[in-house]
């Protein structure tokens, strides 16, 4: 029998994941991790309310959720002084930001990005055949002018720019951010992927002009509400860009409980509030811990922290898969020089207890 | 300032939805429905086992979902007696079948359904520029024989084929889809939707066969075992084909919690053979109903019936519509001759009390 007939593209394509999840590499150990601090998740958790709020939605998943997403864009519209028409609703930033590459990728086309920023989103551009143009980080940031400036030059669709960027946690002001804004060439869309904006300080984020259409934010409840797991995410851009969503998404696939919790979640500004304060102060035990090793934390304005190991990737990659070996789940960048660095997420205090207990023994075995 | 450049694809495309969600229409209507047996979900809700997991998976939500699926594909594989290879797990039926679109459409290629099956279907072959061929209904019936032939002679690479079907409820034994499996063209993937199988009498459904890479089975949570809104289904198949999923999938776009569900939900037979046992007297109900109004019910192995208005589609769209404003959320059949039938879904003791009220008031105000 013969196997089916698939898309040119799909045959060039492998079977790939932007990320081992840390329990593909739990089975492959044998044992769990005793810290969880490698993907950026909210380990402080989601607001009470909104687990209570998923709790109560459990009973109802009999239904299908309301595709229209109407309860959450109506508080997300009145969150950030936009219309609902300027929502979007999916699943997830990765969710939102595939369907993004798939309404402006065609064979040939350009997409610009930084080289060795979010491999989810190159994961999207390599899976709908676009073409990925590159710009190196420059001194652990993004580079906004070079960004705009590749982007005229390969008359590239989408421009993807994270601030506060991930992985290395830097960050600009939002009057840089503006300046890339109005750079950004005719027939490009700017992706602003914002998963980490509520950690930033303040002047970091841009304002939100929903009459541009060469801009889309994107959010989501899976960081600083601690939501990754329920998928769930939101664009907000001009009306008639935002409304392409609806010629392409999975209108019923939001989960339903996800949508009742990011509602209570959204509610709930004190936890928030509380996620912050805690995060902020995870960031700053990471650096202390670093700085106790003789090693430099750069500034973040994300819920993680990346340690400057001082010395390559190679270094850094041993220096990391002892951490593993010690029972730590952390991940690094992936392409040099960022690839100097390990990427450690805001952990409970228990967490950093471990973190600093066990990074003196894997820098020195990582060394000898 | 100038819109983004979007595919030529998208450009052709409307913003539109496959189906409209009944809290849309309650939101036009200004008040709810007092029975939502329109969408096939199931009223009796999912296992309770599966609910408390749901419920206890809700705080540790901060946690992206296993991108593997692990557990839940070595459950699914247990219990059909395949390997967890043979499996992939995705955002419901619907999330796969937009994948399995997506392998395989280019330009001009062939897409066979049948004419008023699956709009979601349809709404991804129209998304991904595919070319949609379809057969018309026999007897109520999808046309086994004259599918095949139209896939081969259009050399078509999807083949969409229902059993039981919906909207019509209608089943065809397993030879029928035994011979169908042998009959697809090489190069056509045969995608068998069987949503509702565990709804269907024995003899109903053909062996699965792992080693034939023609055939991709489709299953749900969303139906029998009640948790449509936490978007979460399978495929089974052999074992290079379904890797290509991996090839495009949103690895962590599985919701934890439905996971959690999904595997609590699956252990649980005895509330399987409840919700079963349910749907079957809704089923019955629903006949005597029709039949008590001068109507014919088809048979079901689904759990919805399709009752024949018995006159023609603008008669049974005016029955629907007595009935929506009679605060019962029903759908129908979108194409001739399939149409002249409305749809209902098994309900609760209570839903089908009122549709025994509310039809005849329905059908005499359709009449009038």
């Amino acid at each position: 029998m013969t196997t089916p007939r698939l898309t040119a593209l799909v045959d060039t394509l492998p079977s790939t994941v932007p990320f081992v999840g840390p329990e593909t590499q739990e089975r492959a150990r044998g044992k769990p991790f005793r810290a969880r601090i490698g993907a950026n998740e909210n380990v402080f958790g989601p607001s009470p309310a909104a687990i209570e709020a998923m709790g109560e939605a459990a009973a109802g998943v009999w239904k299908y959720c309301d595709p229209e997403n109407f309860d959450l864009k109506q508080a997300l519209a009145r969150h950030h002084g936009v219309a609902p028409e300027n929502v979007a609703v999916g699943e997830g930033i990765d969710g939102l930001l595939g369907y993004t590459v798939r309404l402006v990728t065609e064979p040939g086309v350009a997409i610009v990005t930084s080289k060795g920023a979010y491999p989810t989103f190159n994961f999207h551009v390599a899976g709908f055949g676009g073409r990925l143009a590159t710009v190196p980080y420059r001194d652990d940031r993004e580079d906004p002018d070079a960004l705009a400036d590749l982007a005229r030059r390969e008359e590239a669709r989408l421009l993807y720019f994270a601030n506060p960027d991930n992985p290395m946690g830097t960050w600009w002001p939002r009057e840089t951010v503006s300046d890339l804004i109005d750079a950004v060439p005719d027939g490009t869309l700017l992706c602003l992927d914002e998963a980490y904006c509520e950690f930033a300080p303040d002047g970091a984020l841009a304002p939100i002009d929903v009459d541009n259409p060469k801009v889309l934010r994107f959010r989501t409840f899976s960081k600083a509400y601690g939501m990754a797991g329920a998928r769930i995410g939101y664009a907000i851009g001009e009306a008639s860009v935002v409304a392409n969503f609806d010629k392409i998404r999975n209108h019923f696939g939001v989960n339903r409980i996800a949508q009742a919790g990011a509602l209570a979640a959204l509610a709930d500004r004190g936890w928030l509030a509380h996620v912050i304060a805690e995060v902020a102060a995870a960031r700053r035990r990471i650096a202390a811990i670093a700085e106790a090793n003789g090693l430099d934390a750069l500034p973040s304005a994300a819920n993680f922290v990346a340690i400057d190991c001082g010395r390559d990737g190679d270094f850094a990659r041993r220096v990391l898969a002892e951490l593993v070996a010690r029972d730590i789940f952390v991940r690094m960048p992936g392409v040099a020089p960022l690839d100097r660095c390990i990427r450690i997420s805001a952990g409970t205090p228990a967490d950093l207890d471990l973190l600093e207990e066990t990074l003196p023994a894997a820098l020195a075995a990582a060394s000898g």
